[in-house]
């Protein structure tokens, strides 16, 4: 482990942990962290510090760092920005090596917070204490059961990691991952990044074992160079999304409000997050769907997609987007098409996208077997999977909406893993979406339990299965031939 | 009530319907086609017709069209390709109107098709009988109770009208629709459009009493000219949002096989759209989302949005969303930010973005009063509406996530109801967003019975709030200063 990286350990795999600033009042910031904290389950010492209380949530209560009776892992500072400094000298005096400050009111707001927020980080850098924030929300590791933010959000250990500059961004991303049964190992958000900055912890998400793929919201870089220089070693090791927010004159002017971030100009930092492999999404909502699509694929040799439809206007759609992203919609030769006509009407298109035509009796894994097969294809985007077959034939037993969504969603199950066996087989990425808006929390709970068993994301519109399997290409291009790609 | 339109009243308000090519096999569409249509409770009389079997689904079973007891309204044709022109024959003998075609293999495969295709709609239009289709997957309409398709999707009654060349498209369109609480006028799914084209259906859509907005799926037409002149008229009356598929070269290969779409060069289809004022969009999901923007909400009298943001990464997403759409996210004036400060602590940013900074004791309606009030903003849009205040502070009561979101939206609804009274009063355009990914049935539910009741949608993120309040400055513009805007 390098030093830098054991710098950090703390704050990740603490074994105690002080809340200074805790508080028995409800509507403080100071009580709902302690009580995510606790509810979260932490193995480890909890202890709780304010200098006018006895007892918070059943918690013993300290009056001040130096009452402790041991120098725990790691303080998360909730105090008034005037006692910042006393509590920053107070955690240096008991040896406390790291910190999280949620307090805010710092450079966000203008130069007296700014002097401030200086005057905090030189203190702390003096004596050897590592800062998160200010202005963040929290930091959790389901590794260490360490939930400790500001929202009631508990991610099962997962392989995504969130570094957010926004601390409700980095909770809309976890708890969409969280809906679809994707899990979490490390959630940090990073706030004003007055100490500890963003490519402090990409470097430690880099050794981290835990971490397969980096999500990351940012608002602005303080040090554009190293971060380039550290994100370009990360990539070639595990994938980096982003989420650039403050593209626009009045995004930039928020983001500055916001966490003090200088944006800067979004064309020069394309091309530099381009030569870093850094994959660029628009979207809490893509970053999620192009995170999850690591889990499981195995990266495609090529640019060359198959898709199989359901419905041919899923498979138009899906074409445009996988168009639009410099993929090529394969031809088929004419093996291939003939190995096809086994398995579909005769008024099938003999073209890729691969419709299905609505005919009820097609299997798609026959289908999907011949196209792994072909020479011509690198892999393939399946629409639509199962939602037809099995469950339309038993339509007459299906007594409600309910019982067809729940119905759709075994089948789904079935077809999935066998997908994924000749996925695995064929070593070809396969992704899938199935379309179905309609199921109630039964059916949402067995799709994301799948996704958990399988590791395998089943995406839900033509656009979003199209785009991830893009950005499966598009990394796989980078690992073959560099940022030239 | 224009001739043109009149002839389209049989399919939209049938008394009476046959379904030609029904079965009693589950396996076959001419089942599926029948269960979908009586377990929709249709009020008229239900004719099947197939000349080999005697019952089906507990209804009498007519050999021929020309048996059937009365003439229907409308035939529902699904028999086999090579019977096609003698069913429209025998429609016509019996003086049958209109008709749906569901069965496919006609133009999209190739020329054969083609010219079978060109037979029928001879045929049809020489005995007046106006058809949709072929290769679509039926329509319905809501009103009355008329839900005649080949999935199983009975949405409510609402002001959202849906035509789409794709039938699954239309399918997803209604689900997602549906899932969110916003009913459907009519949905059509046109198929290849041999005889009526989108442009018939407008012009139906035009003068239809419960259609607000028009939602279509568009992979090309058939006379540009025509759709334009058309499309100009109503959308001085009514929004038409559009999703154009197949617009890069893999997409137009894929929608012509698929409804043999000609869909023509797009930056041409771009500048016809602008000039009759059609909003593009970009995915299914966008239509619902834009749609619905239009159910109840005023129009903006100009392009400067206030943002109110509980976490700042959403305020900074948001901004970025409007600035690419050409909207102003306006600074505000001095008046308006001391009234604001009023409500604020002493460390918000005072600018716009207002950011509520987490504080959970802010009141975000006196804040937004302050906004609507001010003379530079023409609307706003509210992200993270009332997750925070009265939640947080009853969070020792809650003992689960589910308690949590319960809580949240209970919560959100009271706000939403404050927030519509203000929005109707000082009558500008008020979008919302909320955050609650991890709701379960109940939630979700009681979020649709909220829009069902209020008309008003609930966005879940920053970045679809602010595209669909795009949306509306765009229209707005539009009814003002005409295509030119």
């Amino acid at each position: 482990m390098s030093q830098a990286v054991g710098r950090l350990e703390p704050l990740f795999s603490p074994r105690s942990v002080a809340l200074v600033g805790a508080s028995n009042d409800p509507g403080k910031w100071g009580f709902i962290v302690l009580l995510n904290l606790i509810n979260g389950r932490f193995p480890g010492k909890i202890y709780a510090v304010n200098p006018r209380q006895k007892e918070i949530l059943g918690l013993q209560v300290y009056h001040s760092v130096a009452e402790l009776p041991e120098t725990p892992d790691l303080a998360v500072i909730l105090v008034p920005l005037s006692s910042i400094l006393q509590v920053i000298q107070d955690c240096l005096d008991k040896g406390i090596k790291a910190g999280v400050v949620i307090t805010a009111g710092f450079a966000e707001v203008g130069d007296r917070g700014q002097q401030m927020e200086r005057d905090m980080v030189r203190l702390a850098r003096q004596g050897g204490m590592v800062l998160v924030g200010p202005n963040c929300n929290g930091i959790m590791s389901t590794y260490s059961r360490f939930y400790c933010s500001m929202l009631p959000l508990y991610p099962r250990r997962g392989s995504l990691a969130i570094i957010s500059q926004s601390g409700n961004v980095a909770g809309s991303v976890t708890g969409e991952a969280m809906s679809r049964g994707l899990g979490i190992s490390r959630y940090i958000s990073s706030g004003n990044e007055a100490d500890l900055h963003i490519e402090d912890f990409l470097e430690y998400l880099e050794q981290d074992e835990q971490t397969k793929v980096i999500l990351s919201y940012v608002e602005g870089l303080q040090d554009g160079r190293r971060f380039l220089e550290v994100a370009r070693r990360v990539t070639k090791k595990k994938p980096i999304l982003m989420l650039k927010a403050g593209d626009t004159p009045a995004g930039t002017r928020a983001a500055r409000s916001h966490t003090a971030a200088l944006s800067g100009s979004d064309s020069i930092f394309s091309a530099a997050c381009k030569q870093a492999a850094i994959i660029r999404v628009h979207s809490m909502d893509e970053l999620v769907d192009a995170g999850g699509v690591f889990l499981s694929q195995p990266l495609p040799k090529g640019n060359r997609v198959g898709i199989i439809t359901r419905g041919g206007g899923w498979g138009v759609l899906a074409a445009d987007v996988c168009a639009r992203a410099g993929l090529e919609v394969a031809p088929l030769g004419e093996k291939t098409l003939s190995e096809l006509d086994k398995y579909l009407p005769p008024w099938w298109t003999r073209h890729n996208p691969v419709d299905l035509v609505a005919a009820l009796g097609a299997n798609d894994n026959n289908i999907l077997e011949v196209l792994l097969c072909s020479a011509e294809i690198d892999g393939v985007v399946i629409l639509g999977l199962a939602t037809g077959a099995s469950v339309f034939s038993n339509l007459s037993s299906i007594k409600s909406m309910d019982d067809f969504v729940l119905a759709a969603v075994e089948d789904f199950g079935q077809s999935l893993r066998e997908v994924i066996k000749l996925r695995d087989h064929y070593q070809k990425p396969v992704v899938v979406a199935m379309n179905m808006p309609l199921g109630g929390e039964e059916a949402a709970a067995k799709l994301a339990a799948l996704t958990r068993e399988t590791q395998t994301v089943c995406y839900t519109t033509p656009h979003q299965a199209a785009a991830a399997y893009a950005v499966l290409v598009r990394y796989a291009q980078y690992l073959r031939y560099g940022s030239d790609a």
